[in-house]
């Protein structure tokens, strides 16, 4: 153990994919739920005899996946990232896995230091329920106006006060709400249909929020311009529901 | 129970969707294993109160999963294709989901009235595991030619004996080896492969092993002008090794 003391601390920025339906979020729990973020650290304890915290790009909810969350943490170790990768996923469960580890500079923060992050929502649009896809996509029954949903999607792209978008749960608004939405891309092949979502930042449940006010729009539930006017006013209340969490996924964190 | 009599006995073809990570295969077994079939044949006596029984248009095996496995099977019944739809997938387990219900002529038979059927097998080409592809796509560490594999995967489009890329079980080897190859299509989507086969039928376990020779191809372990070789060889222990039964998956019957 002594010579642990010799070796130099690194930053490590872990790149993590994790299918969300097992799991009660990424983040640590007090009552002991399994989480992403505790499943990776009972890992690193038992590999590195010590306790290690990692600190992820954000939470994510009960059910929603990732296939690009990233984390970071500082660990004393001469292994290399490779070494690393393989250590942990060796003991990791199958529903999580690390693509990959590097080393970064020591105030790299996976947080902190977010460019942009991007999410996709998945809808498969059909009258009956998909066995394949129940965990990964929002089956649909309606018929949805792509086409009009593409054009209301404009009026979020920019800089704005998305407060119409934030989580109704007092306890949960976030403080500050003006995000800057770079794109939203909605495709549809064959039945199903994503939208991705890129931004500098999130609300808590925003993309959930957009994508149910889309879905009302989609449906012709609200009438053209809705969106537009729906994030003007800034009000919660005015927004759709909030689609459910098993179609999202935390695609890609940028630096 | 004497109004049955009255009503007219149709036969109607299932288009079925299932994941098969939780089935021993399709087919009943005899001691009473999870299948397809069986769970499908006991909801069905579970709403008609007499055993129907449902023929599939072929085996699949444990973990092999279907996008389109079509059924057909006798009731007397007045409900509409749109209610047995409803109530049979209201009654089915989230892992099996009938995509829809059509009346069709006496005759039809789902394994007999077969013009062609088309299996995907999936491949996540990176050197990790996947956490969200874990039931759905076969891992592959290593770089593969897909040139390569594409040029020599048109050595087996036509009407061959295809005995070797049979199963080496000598239970279950096919008597009659000739098959025809309408297409396959082999395409990479970043880290993904996705290897599409149609033929107007297929040997017990024939599109795993065409896979497991494939992937020897695109290593490079086999030279080009393999694949044609080893057909003709007809010689089961010519071709590679059977693929993992998680890749595949029943895409599509036409009949």
């Amino acid at each position: 153990m002594w010579a642990r003391f010799l070796l130099k601390m690194r930053t490590f920025k872990l790149t993590i994919e994790y299918d969300g339906t097992d799991f009660q979020g990424w983040q640590i729990q007090a009552k002991g739920e399994r989480t992403v973020q505790a499943e990776i650290e009972k890992v690193l304890l038992k590999i590195f005899q010590t306790p290690i915290k990692i600190h992820g790009s954000g939470r994510t909810d009960t059910g929603v996946h990732a296939q690009g969350q990233v984390a970071h943490c500082h660990i004393k170790t001469d292994k290399s990232c490779e070494e690393l990768t393989r250590a942990l996923n060796g003991n990791l469960e199958r529903d999580i896995s690390i693509l990959s580890i590097e080393d970064v500079p020591s105030d790299f923060h996976a947080r902190f230091s977010v460019k942009s992050k991007t999410y996709r929502y998945s809808i498969i649009n059909q009258p009956v329920r998909s066995a394949l896809y129940r965990h990964y996509c929002l089956q649909f029954s309606q018929k949805l106006n792509i086409k009009r949903m593409k054009e209301e999607a404009l009026s979020l792209i920019g800089e704005y006060d998305f407060r119409s978008f934030q989580a109704s749960d007092p306890a949960r608004k976030d403080r500050e709400t003006i995000r800057t939405i770079h794109r939203i891309d909605i495709k549809k092949t064959n039945n199903l249909i994503t939208i991705d979502i890129e931004a500098n930042g999130f609300l808590y449940k925003m993309v959930r929020n957009i994508v149910g006010t889309l879905l009302d729009i989609g449906t012709g539930k609200l009438p053209a311009g809705s969106m537009k006017r729906i994030r003007q006013e800034r009000n919660r209340i005015k927004a759709g529901d909030t689609a459910k969490p098993h179609g999202l996924c935390l695609l890609e964190v940028n630096y």
